[in-house]
């Protein structure tokens, strides 16, 4: 069974998930299927204005902590961010429009890494197509699909069908029904998953 | 040097770590201090008059199937408590009470189990005073002692320490003035905790 990766570009426990996903799924077989949907609608229907991280300061200021030590134990590059949460429209719309590209998932960590370790805009278009034109995409077709109707109807969606499915927060990820919810459950949830797989070949 | 483990009795992920800490401790030559603290005026600071999984529908639904998958995951008893959270101020006075005793380590996860494998009220001063003779304490005696001004006063003082030294949740750990939130960062912190020993003693 494959793993849903539910994840927004501004949110830094993503960014583990999304560093760490392929390796760990690969070993256990899984396929992974990338889920780019936008918290601020979700904590908007909770009455939050902002990221818990912000609105809660006892946490915020741990969380910060606890990135440092993260990124040093599973060695990935870390700079704290000069502003949190980043508005993650523009790249959440590209990474939707870049669906069934085989590129998408290399596109998904540069974005995380231009936001986490290079503490840059998200939403820059230049950025964005120096990123894009690495993966050999035309910068200016993608940003015109990204603007679509099409493709922004199907991030609303995405993010209806998470709130609808129970998510509160990211990332998240679904192994068919089951939810599992923060960076410290992805082993788990690939755990879950491989399992299916093997009982389904087992069959 | 040694981890200081705060929790709370109310605490369902406080529960996780009081099971696992003392064999984790060992292997790694660890010493522990237990450290017994009340989430309530922690949470009323925050201005929430509740825990945040009460508060927050969508997590709590989450943080219960959370719960039964990690209990089977480390092979510990699970029943979701009827009553959430309970109040804990009794057990906390208690285990105050119980400090330097060496039997408190043992008397702690008793409640914690009563709590959370046996669904029961953790105030009840019948059900704590078979815990305690188990143990071959005078639950008279203990029950007096925890009703002490002296008592009382500690346990206020400890859980005034916690608010100063940033925590805003239960369990949280301390090795020296690092601070590690939640059950998924035992592990983390032991680690440290063991790495400061070994530098100790190779000096």
């Amino acid at each position: 069974m494959p793993i849903e990766f539910w994840f927004d570009f501004a949110s830094n426990y993503s960014y583990l998930s999304a560093m760490r996903i392929e390796a760990l799924a690969r070993e256990r077989g899984v396929d992974i299927v990338y889920r780019p949907f936008l918290l601020g609608p979700v904590f908007k229907a909770f009455g939050w204005d902002n990221s818990p991280f912000v609105l809660q300061k006892e946490k915020g200021a741990w969380v910060w902590v606890d990135m440092e030590r993260q990124c040093r134990k599973y060695g990935l590059g870390w700079r704290k961010p000069s502003v949190f949460p980043r508005r993650s429209v523009l790249p959440a719309r590209l990474a939707t429009a870049a669906e069934g590209q085989p590129w998408q998932a290399a596109f998904i960590r540069d974005i995380f890494e231009l936001n986490f370790v290079h503490d840059q805009d998200i939403e820059n278009e230049e950025a964005l197509s120096a990123l894009l034109r690495q993966h050999g995409a035309d910068p200016q077709q993608m940003l015109h699909g990204a603007a679509s109707d099409e493709v922004r109807q199907r991030l609303r969606a995405r993010t209806e069908e998470a709130q609808r499915r129970g998510v509160f927060g990211a990332p998240s990820f679904f192994i068919g029904a089951e939810m599992f919810w923060g960076n410290d459950r992805l082993d788990d949830a690939l755990d879950l998953a491989a399992g299916a797989n093997q009982r389904g070949a087992a069959r």
